[in-house]
C-alpha cells in the first residue's frame, strides 16, 4: 500500500524496480557529449520512413522492444505500456501500442510524459495492478516544431531562448521483482501558469512548475537539496535552469550544487544548440540512456528526476492564453 | 493489492466507490430523452465565452466542481486530477486542471477518457496512493468538428455513419470511503485496428476494440454477459452497436439482451441526430448523469461500463494510415 502525503507526494511501500532501459536519439544527439550512452543511433532523421511522423514512432518502438528484451521479458509479459509523446492525439505512442499489442494507457503531459509514465507505472506496482509496466515517451525535431512552431522548410532562426526539440525515444521497464534501482516516491505535480505565452521560451514556462513540484516533494519528504546526488530537471534548458535556481533560492532553499538539466547536458559544448533541448524524448533518452547507467556504475546513489512539460497549445495561445507548465518528480534509488 | 488476472484484467482487492458525480451539457443534449438526468444545461453553445474552447473549459470546470460538491469535499481534499479530452493538447484538461489546482495527471484515450481515467483513479485508490481521485472528460461539438472533420462554417452534411459530438462534461470522484457503487474490476484494453480510414464513420473504428475488451473482461472474469444487468459502450452508435452484437455472437457471445450504448441513448428519438453521439462527453454525461442515478435507484444493480475511443489523427490519416481504437471496460456495483 502507497501513503499519499500531501500535496501530489505519495511513498511506495513496496518499491518499483528498473528492470530495462532503452534509448534511441536522432544523430544529432548521438553526436552530443551522452552520445556514448545511447542504446541506438538513427540513421537519418527519416528512420527510413516516408514520413517524419513514421520516423517518430520506428525509434519509439524500437526503444521499447529493447527495454523489453533487456528485461528478459517477452512482450506478452508485460502488463501495460504507459506512454506519451508531444503529437496531437499522441500519435506516435497509439500507433505504437497498436503493434506492441499490450493493454495501453495513453498519457498527455507534453514534455513530463517520461515522469508521468513513472508515477502511474510505479503505483500501479506498488499497488499489485501490474507486474511489468512499459513506461516510455518520444519525440521529434521534424515533427513538433512544424506542428508547434514554423515549417522547417521556412528556416525560421530561433530567439536566443529557443530550445531545440530533441529526436529520441526512451522506455523504462518497471518491475515489481527486485532489481538495482528503485522508485521510492514520486510527487504529481500542479498546472502552473506564471503568464509566458512565447512558445520560444519553454523553459520560462515550465520553470515555475518544475520549482514547485521540487520545493513540495523536498518538503513533504523532509529532505535538503543535498539528500540527493543528483536533482534532474527534465528540459528547462540554460535560460530556465538558472530561473529555477533563483527561484527555490527565494523559498530558502539552493538547489544550485545538486542541480542538472537533461535540456543542457545533451548538447553541452554544441554552440548551435544555445539554449539547449526540449521534448518529452530529452528527458526520456537522458533517463534511460545516461543517469541510469551512471546510477548502475555508483555514481550516483539517490536522485530526484523532475521532468517537466510546458502544456502549449497554438490554438489556445492564439487566443490570448499563457502557457501552463506542470512537472512531476520520481525518487530514484540505488538499492544494491 | 489489486490482482493481474490476465490481458489488462485487474481485480480491485479494496474497492473503489462513487462519492460524487457531475454533468454538464448543451442545449442539444438537454432537450433529448436524457435530459432530465443531467445536472447542469449551458446556456448556449458558447456558455458566455468567447470561444468554444472557453466555452467547453468552463463545461469541464462546472462538472469537476459539481462532483467535489455533491461529494461533501473542498477541491484541497482531492488528492489528484485524472482527465482527458478530445483537443490538442487536451488543452480543456489542461487549463481546468490550472484554475482547480490539484495535482494532475493527463490523460489521452479519445472518447475512451471516462473509462481511463476511472480505471487508474480506482488502481490508485485501491493501491493506497490517493484517498479521493476526481475522474473527468468532456468533449464539444464546435470544437471538436472543426479539428477534425470540417469547420463548421461549412454546413458539410455528415453521412449515414456520421455520429455528432456531444458537447458535455461528465466527471466523478472516486473515494477510498466506502459508498453505494464500487468499481470491484476493470480491464485495460489494446489497441486495435481493422482499416477503418473514414473520419465520418467512428463507431466502426471503435467496435473491434470495445469488442475485444468485453470479451476479455467476460472471460477474465468468467461471467456470462446476462451476469451484468447492462453492458454500456461509450459511442458506437447506431451502425457501431449492430456490428458489435453481431462480432461477439461470432465468439459465440451475445450480448444483444444487455447491451446498450450511451451515443444511442443520449440522441435516442432525435431523427436530425442519425446514427447517434461520440465524443469524450457522451459517456462521461450519461454515465455520470443517467447510468450511476439508475444505479442509486435500484434499476441496475452491476454493470459493465465500456468507453470506446477512435484514435483519429487528421495527420495520420492524410499520410495513409487507419484509425485504430481503443475501449477500457469498468465493471461497477451497487454494494448497499
Amino acid at each position: 500500500m502507497a501513503t499519499y502525503l500531501q500535496e501530489g507526494t505519495i511513498l511506495l511501500e513496496r518499491p518499483a524496480y528498473i528492470r530495462g532501459r532503452g534509448s534511441v536519439v536522432g544523430k544529432e544527439e548521438a553526436k552530443g557529449p551522452l552520445g556514448k550512452y545511447f542504446d541506438i543511433t538513427a540513421e537519418d532523421t527519416y528512420c527510413g520512413e516516408k514520413t517524419f511522423e513514421l520516423a517518430e514512432r520506428k525509434m519509439f518502438e524500437k526503444a521499447c522492444r529493447h527495454a523489453v528484451q533487456q528485461s528478459r521479458l517477452q512482450l506478452k509479459q508485460v502488463d501495460l505500456l504507459l506512454g506519451g509523446d508531444l503529437l496531437n492525439q499522441i500519435v506516435t505512442v497509439s500507433y505504437a501500442a497498436r503493434s506492441l499489442g499490450i493493454p495501453y494507457l495513453g498519457l498527455y503531459g507534453a514534455c513530463s510524459a517520461m515522469a508521468e509514465s513513472l508515477a502511474i507505472g510505479s503505483l500501479m506496482i506498488d499497488g499489485g495492478a501490474a507486474r511489468n509496466v512499459l513506461c516510455a515517451a518520444s519525440s521529434h525535431f521534424a515533427t513538433a516544431e512544424r506542428q508547434f512552431r514554423f515549417p522547417l522548410e521556412l528556416g525560421t532562426p530561433k530567439p536566443p531562448t529557443g530550445q531545440d526539440t530533441v529526436t529520441g525515444a526512451g522506455a523504462t521497464v518497471l518491475s515489481a521483482e527486485k532489481g538495482s534501482i528503485a522508485i521510492r516516491a514520486v510527487t504529481i505535480g500542479r498546472c502552473v501558469d506564471m503568464g509566458i505565452t512565447d512558445a520560444n521560451n519553454m523553459g520560462a514556462a515550465m520553470m515555475p512548475a518544475a520549482a514547485q513540484t521540487i520545493l513540495t516533494h523536498l518538503q513533504n519528504r523532509r529532505q535538503q537539496p543535498t539528500d540527493y546526488d543528483a536533482i534532474f530537471t527534465g528540459d528547462l534548458g540554460e535560460f530556465g535552469s538558472g530561473l529555477l535556481c533563483d527561484t527555490t533560492r527565494k523559498y530558502g532553499v539552493e538547489i544550485g550544487n545538486v542541480h542538472q538539466d537533461c535540456g543542457m547536458l545533451i548538447y553541452r559544448g554544441m554552440p548551435h544548440k544555445k539554449c539547449g533541448a526540449s521534448g518529452c524524448g530529452c528527458c526520456a533518452v537522458v533517463l534511460n540512456g545516461y543517469i541510469l547507467q551512471k546510477m548502475l556504475q555508483g555514481e550516483y546513489r539517490r536522485i530526484l528526476f523532475a521532468a517537466t512539460g510546458a502544456l502549449l497549445s497554438t490554438t489556445i495561445v492564439q487566443q490570448g492564453e499563457s502557457i501552463p507548465g506542470i512537472a512531476h518528480a520520481i525518487e530514484l534509488e540505488r538499492v544494491n
